[in-house]
């Protein structure tokens, strides 16, 4: 007596990989945001405001949806995304961008087919995949998702959602190109599929091209974004925009967890009123662009080549052309912790790496980069 | 392309009760907490301490399961609901009652049939009704559920979960007695079935009887609190006790939504280390009391008896004999707000109102009750 979605369920990999972060000297394997960039400051004096001014109202039930006051200031921050609201579309609050997924694939999936980059973030990836028939990859390539590819498979199967994360993706590092955005919203509308848009490293990107949202005319692109990499992660907030008919229902489904905390939503929509959050896109771009240029570097400094160089966010996927997970045994005794990308792949996969500068201070990037050759080039 | 859950989701009778409740003078329809009740300098201090003393830890990825330190203050706190972890049990942390209730539906649900108390809690049932093959109801009277009426069931049905609200019913407002609560318990295992106890308001009442989990010796009951009635339901922290097995899927499965507010986890940690939570069961369990027997008597006064006197918790279930939606209506516009109580039977239920005196102040309870007359006495 147990669903299939208790049957299937597993321990994801991020997770293992964070059990072991005590054991690690040089942790490359954190998807967090740098702890050291966290205004921890401003959210303080976000609560005692909140609090003082709002007292008790702060603290009742969170209601289906998101609270009134974030989703005004949502609305306002969106054009800071490269998007507006549109007539016929509507936000929904959520507990983070794992939340809005969850709901999505609630709402939508019971065994259809869907595609994803391969590889793509195994845990998005999951709660689509254990309500659908089949999970089909595409190729990922220095330009992003291969639309071509998408569109050859589209020509023989009947696609539901299309799952990408076009910015600065989780665990290969790569951007969608402008051409394929546009391209992949006007297959959504040729072939009837819906695009599940997984956006959390725009805010702290700079230069990187207007979401696929930003194409959609006819309300088939779902955009998932988040507070949790530009704020902070422990708030749990994050949002949806969607046509009107999906927002709706994704609403509704609330009810069943009523899980956005309504102190931190109110939080949140305080510091977008005062702009702390908006202000903070430069500066989080060039430290995560400062550590990834280091890790890049360090990496060719070493020999250890093959991979595609990140544009923006926290992540470098890298093939060791040995088995990851026996690298990362070997690795964890010497200090280094990463996480064994096997299970972003929906094919292939055994000998890449998922590294991370998330975390990870500068010196820490450079000795453990020397840690992963030393592991390599033994036997 | 919508999934069962998508298509059968619907707005729940409270929410939709809830949207009226700025044009209500006496508010007898909110389940939240009595503002007047909420700590909100305590939490305010909370806020400050676990910022101060933790720094960005505090809002850092929440982990699936729980945070350690809130994990083992719930452990302590058990024995204060009548508990203890036994061997072979453990705790999962969730974003309140609710989130709870979803995680468990989904782990244990496909197609199964699902019992419940006829009334019983519409906004918690549902996650359980959308995966279940169908609700099968059993009687609730003065002293709770009819649990001769359930054993008489199983031995015809094979029944997966029994969902019971033992104290302080919502919308009910009994409390089911010990023996009756030892006897689930056994028949749990004659039977094979899993009791979900979903018990929000234990935490602020005196002198109920001990929890079935208490009675449960083969890990069938899984025991869900919240934080929500003692503290405050804005910061959405409950719980979830089960044996092994069943918890370590229930956590596994919070990988798909990570929703647990980190910071929130630290804050109500705190706050159970300090006593601040144990504390204020007695003044809560007089406050609610008190302003039931000014529920009670009033109706009484008004000839409105057809109830059976709450023995704790926010509600009374009050049989109108008329069409509870059209009074529900009249009475709106006289700026009386109820929750017309038709949604929260299984079968039957059209002329019952469900009566909160959570929120409501005393003379406005009074106030309430004659309108409530009036409407009635109409036509």
């Amino acid at each position: 007596m147990v669903s299939r979605i208790g049957k299937e369920i597993e321990l994801s990999p991020v997770e293992m990989a964070s059990r072991y972060s005590s054991r690690a000297l040089y942790n490359l394997a954190a998807g967090s945001p740098d702890p050291s960039t966290i205004p921890v400051g401003e959210i303080m004096n976000s609560y005692d405001r909140v609090l003082s001014d709002l007292g008790p109202r702060a603290l009742g039930y969170p209601g289906a949806g998101g609270q009134e006051s974030l989703v005004k200031e949502i609305e306002n921050f969106l054009p800071f995304l490269g998007l507006s609201i549109r007539k016929g579309e509507r936000l929904v609050v959520t507990s983070g961008a794992q939340h809005a997924i969850e709901l999505i694939a609630k709402y939508l999936l019971e065994n259809e087919v869907v595609v994803a980059e391969n590889p793509t973030f195994v845990e998005t990836l999951t709660p689509m995949k254990l309500r659908s028939s089949v999970v089909l990859p595409v190729s990922l390539d220095e330009r992003g998702m291969s639309v071509d590819e998408l569109e050859s498979l589209t020509r023989t199967v009947k696609v539901s959602i299309v799952y990408i994360i076009p910015n600065c993706h989780n665990p290969a590092g790569v951007t969608t190109c402008l051409e394929r955005r546009k391209r992949l919203a006007e297959l959504a509308e040729e072939r009837n599929f819906y695009i599940l848009e997984d956006d959390p490293y725009r805010p702290i990107s700079t230069g990187v091209p207007p979401p696929v949202k930003s194409f959609d005319n006819n309300g088939r692109v779902i955009y998932v974004s988040t507070f949790s990499k530009i704020l902070a992660p422990g708030l749990r907030i994050g949002f949806i925009l969607a046509n009107q008919e999906v927002a709706e229902k994704l609403a509704l489904l609330e009810q069943n967890d009523f899980s956005t905390s309504t102190i931190n939503q109110y939080v949140v929509a305080d510091l977008l009123k005062r702009g702390v959050i908006q202000g903070r896109t430069e500066q989080l771009s060039s430290h995560y662009g400062r550590k990834m240029k280091i890790l890049v570097e360090s990496l060719r400094e070493n020999r250890l080549d093959d991979f595609n160089p990140p544009s923006c966010g926290f992540f470098l996927l890298l093939n060791l052309h040995k088995d990851a997970d026996s690298v990362f045994h070997t690795a964890l005794t010497k200090g280094l912790l990463f996480v064994p990308a096997g299970p972003f792949f929906l094919r292939g996969g055994e000998t890449y790496a998922r590294l991370s500068v998330a975390v990870a201070q500068e010196e820490h990037i450079v000795k453990g980069v020397r840690v992963l050759k030393e592991v390599l080039s033994q036997d």
